[in-house]
């Protein structure tokens, strides 16, 4: 299918159809937003009903604005990282896994829940695809860093909290983050005003540690582990790496709870998990009292843990990640307390999703195994890529509601700005991705606008979903012919693959994929950002001086 | 391990301990039924808290007879034919199958979940299990059959239905039996005092048909399929196998709705179902108009299916199982609107559950895929022996709750016979595995009192799950010590064996083996009953007759 995307861009100046089809992507409701070519073909045959809605819409929200003083609804984005379909939320999958996540339970009962939200594989992606409203493969972002990289957003890009501070709103963010280690890349430079979060991830805070290494779930990068007579090179290893900081809107950053010397422990990642909860708490009570809306994004980083760190594990699972899980609950619970407390939350919408399947690597001993679906973080299988995802607003979606349309996380982007009338600060000359779900939220079930997904593995498109169907694509060198097609209500394992059954779909997929690849024709990718690591950050220590001037050293 | 088995029946005289269990098993509160010395074990540490738990029990249920003016509750008995867990009576589990189960999904929000029942892999033994409350080993129920056997459940055998014949309730059995072929076997005979019901199960009526032949689910049998010239065996297919039945309890049963001639067709096997639903609502309107509380069973044919006989399927996912699925939800639903109208639900236990995992041997066109267990019917893995299951009784059992406590089919034998003051009529002379779970229901969650059961897959001893873990039998010759052991909650797919993380329970499980093997051999196993096939039917078609001459031809 590579040689097909070849040959597509080769052919593409002739297929007036497709450009066509394009052009017309931009027409009708899209007021200027450049959509995927496949989107026209939805847009062809709904504009006009969409249209139509998307008036009824509107005044459902200045109904509902009018409610409440004029004032927009606050949005607070809770982004848990690497759970399954169904590891929370459902008392019926509590039971399977021996875990009680009560509290999300009681949160996705009084939500619509929306049952085919697709991510992107792995924690940077997903993050890019909602902050950009794009699939990640246009803005560089499809790949995921775990040590020093000199790499991150670009600064080009218009993230949702640009596009939020554009229209009034305060926006913080809260934990995980994960979109590059240099300065333009950092949430206090790409649309929030305040942020507080790590430089890089879980493997460096919660596995890159002595007592992970103890735990035999790290080989060889810690010094205490093994003889290290025979190793002479000192920078493989990287060591001194950045960890949490802190920075405002147009300041420099400061790494926090870090003397230097100091080897960082697993006893420090909690405590950074316990400050992040509090910091997400402090900025719900500051911002709930300022008259402007705000938009708070909270993304643990927790139930991500390589360590039991408990003198007594409280779930009946026991893994060292699904206590995480359970105690992530417990944190969600006091956090909606504090929400319900303020009173404001009837006009605040709350989405809580993962973003992306489980960390399956480490099954078993984390506690947190496959589920439903197959596969988990890093595969384009349905396990890596369908989550749960909870939207409650009391003022605007019926509660105890659940919706089987598919939405992409890059949605968001566009749905968000759509429900803080924002949308004119999206940018209009590059691709969005995310299409306006306005309608699914408020609406319900069969108010969806997208039944095709493009999946993308890193930099590959490795999938391609279509209402009920997915195409995986062939091995390299295979026909197009020869690409499995999965009915994934039949088959939600993906492990019966139809070719005679499904032939007629062939040509169809390979119509998505060209119209795909003429977009990306139209609007090429623009690349990530590059830098210095750590660029912007005031107060380095000694040793991350060095590893920085290392990886600085073979750059030039 | 087989090799152990044999081993410790030689060793059994001297093994005076596990005797000590054994006979200590019978006296704490078991009132002289003789349970499994494995459940000696629970029963020494827990036997007095259960007494006295029983005798608050026992008020409690009283106390529900004084307000229903002395009537002792009914009990109505939906069994399921071979579906996962998960796959009716959830939300979440419909939007992943593409299936909408909304009456049995609201039915279960009126439920206890049990969320760990276990049965037995297959039909006949679940259901033997069940009638008997023994493991069917026990009553050489253990095996499926599909055509002639001239076998079935043994008179000797005392079914649930019996019991609560002699204790004063009304029995009625309706749909699918499978407990064989001969007079003594058949429901009216072993309790009920009415029953209609199919001599064999759906392989025969669903799939032995020229319209299953026709969709490629069925290679060979029907003549129309292929050239027959060399076929010179006239009795290797066999052809005029009783259909339906009908009889009251002391009399004999006749064909229904089968012309002699006919040729059985998949329009037969759909007026069968609808059939069956109306004769359970016929029954049940009679019954309730009696004096008696009623014991009424109603065990569908469908969702088992293997032909598209819809003009326009309902289902998103559109599968011939997944169709008769959402129609059984719309059946149950009805019967249940049913029962209220009749004013008869508020004491009225109503279960309903599944006889074991999807049959997933027609995954994909069926429309039931594995969901969470692997495995499926057939199969020691949870797929094959886990099942949905919710307990209605909204005098007694609180609403929307659920348990993660072990149960096993076999209990609702004691459980059932407890809750209808009917313990005094079960036998006393054999070993009764059902374990009196009234507690659970009554009382929730953590009133459990098993924590074990022995997976039979077939004849043969495949697994024992002791609480969280489960031990597969080692292939045979190779040691109990290579025996690996799941975690269920953290390994629900039983996909990555643990020997060395959990070499504490070899032994543990090895003791387990070894009280099951004494018990057996203290009570040993009594065998199936023998017969002519069909007998006590008094209108066999002349077809039917020639079946059963050749049947009996080489019999003697």
């Amino acid at each position: 299918m590579q040689q097909l995307a070849e040959g597509i861009k080769m052919k593409i100046q002739g297929m007036l159809t497709l450009s066509c089809l394009l052009a017309g992507s931009t027409a009708v409701m899209a007021k200027g937003i450049v959509y995927d070519a496949q989107f026209g073909v939805l847009e062809a045959q709904h504009g006009e009903k969409w249209q139509a809605q998307d008036k009824q819409i509107e005044a459902k929200l200045a109904e509902i604005r009018e409610k409440n003083g004029g004032k927009r609804p606050n949005i607070i984005y809770m982004l848990v990282d690497d759970l399954s379909y169904g590891q929370m939320g459902n008392r019926k999958m509590n039971h399977v896994m021996g875990v009680n996540t009560e509290n999300i339970n009681q949160f996705a009962n009084e939500s619509l829940s929306l049952e085919r939200m697709y991510t992107e594989p792995s924690c940077t992606p997903t993050r890019a695809a909602m902050m950009t409203g794009r699939h990640p493969i246009r803005s560089g972002s499809s790949e995921v860093k775990v040590t020093l990289v000199g790499e991150g957003l670009s600064k080009e890009e218009v993230t949702i909290a640009e596009v939020l501070s554009e229209a009034g709103y305060s926006t913080a963010h809260i934990g995980k983050w994960h979109q590059g280690d240099i300065e333009q890349s950092f949430p206090h430079n790409q649309g929030f005003d305040f942020a507080a979060f790590p430089a890089h991830q879980q493997v460096q805070l919660s596995l890159m540690t002595k007592e992970a290494s103890k735990a035999n779930n790290l080989f060889g990068w810690h010094d205490s582990m093994q003889n290290n007579d025979f190793i002479i090179d000192d920078t493989f290893r990287p060591k001194g790496m950045l960890t949490g900081l802190e920075a405002h809107k147009g300041q420099k950053a400061r790494e926090v709870h870090m003397p230097a010397g100091h080897e960082w422990s697993q006893a420090d990642y909690h405590a950074m998990n316990v400050r992040y909860q509090e910091q997400a708490i402090d900025q719900l009570q500051q911002l709930s009292k300022a008259d402007k809306p705000f938009y708070l994004q909270y993304w643990p980083l927790y139930p991500l843990n390589f360590v039991h760190d408990n003198e007594q594990n409280v779930s009946r699972n026991g893994g060292y990640m699904a206590e995480k899980l359970q105690l992530l609950d417990t944190w969600f619970g006091e956090f909606l307390t504090e929400l319900d407390a303020l009173g404001i939350a009837d006009n605040t919408l709350v989405i809580l999703m993962a973003d992306n399947g489980l960390m399956y690597h480490y099954g078993g001993p984390s506690g947190l195994s496959e589920l439903i679906y197959r596969g988990g973080k890093t595969d384009f299988l349905e396990g890596g890529i369908r989550t749960d995802a909870y939207f409650r607003w009391p003022a605007a979606i019926p509660s105890n509601t659940a919706a089987s349309d598919i939405i992409h996380v890059s949605d968001l982007y566009t749905t968000i700005a759509t429900i803080a009338q924002a949308t004119e600060y999206i940018p209009r000359d590059r691709v969005i991705d995310g299409i306006n779900q306005t309608a699914l939220l408020l609406e319900g079930e069969k108010n969806g606008r997208r039944d095709y997904v493009y999946v993308y593995q890193g930099p590959r498109l490795a999938a391609v979903v279509k209402d009920q169907f997915k195409m995986h694509m062939p091995a390299p060198g295979m026909p197009g012919a020869a690409a499995p097609v999965f009915n994934v209500y039949r088959d939600p394992r993906e492990e019966n693959p139809h070719i005679g059954m499904a032939l007629w779909s062939g040509a169809s997929f390979q119509d998505m994929m060209k119209r795909h690849m003429l977009t990306i024709e139209k609007y090429p990718h623009l690349p990530l950002g590059k830098g210095t690591p750590y660029s912007g950050v005031e107060n380095l220590r000694p040793e991350t001086k060095k590893l920085v001037a290392d990886f600085m050293s073979w750059q030039k």
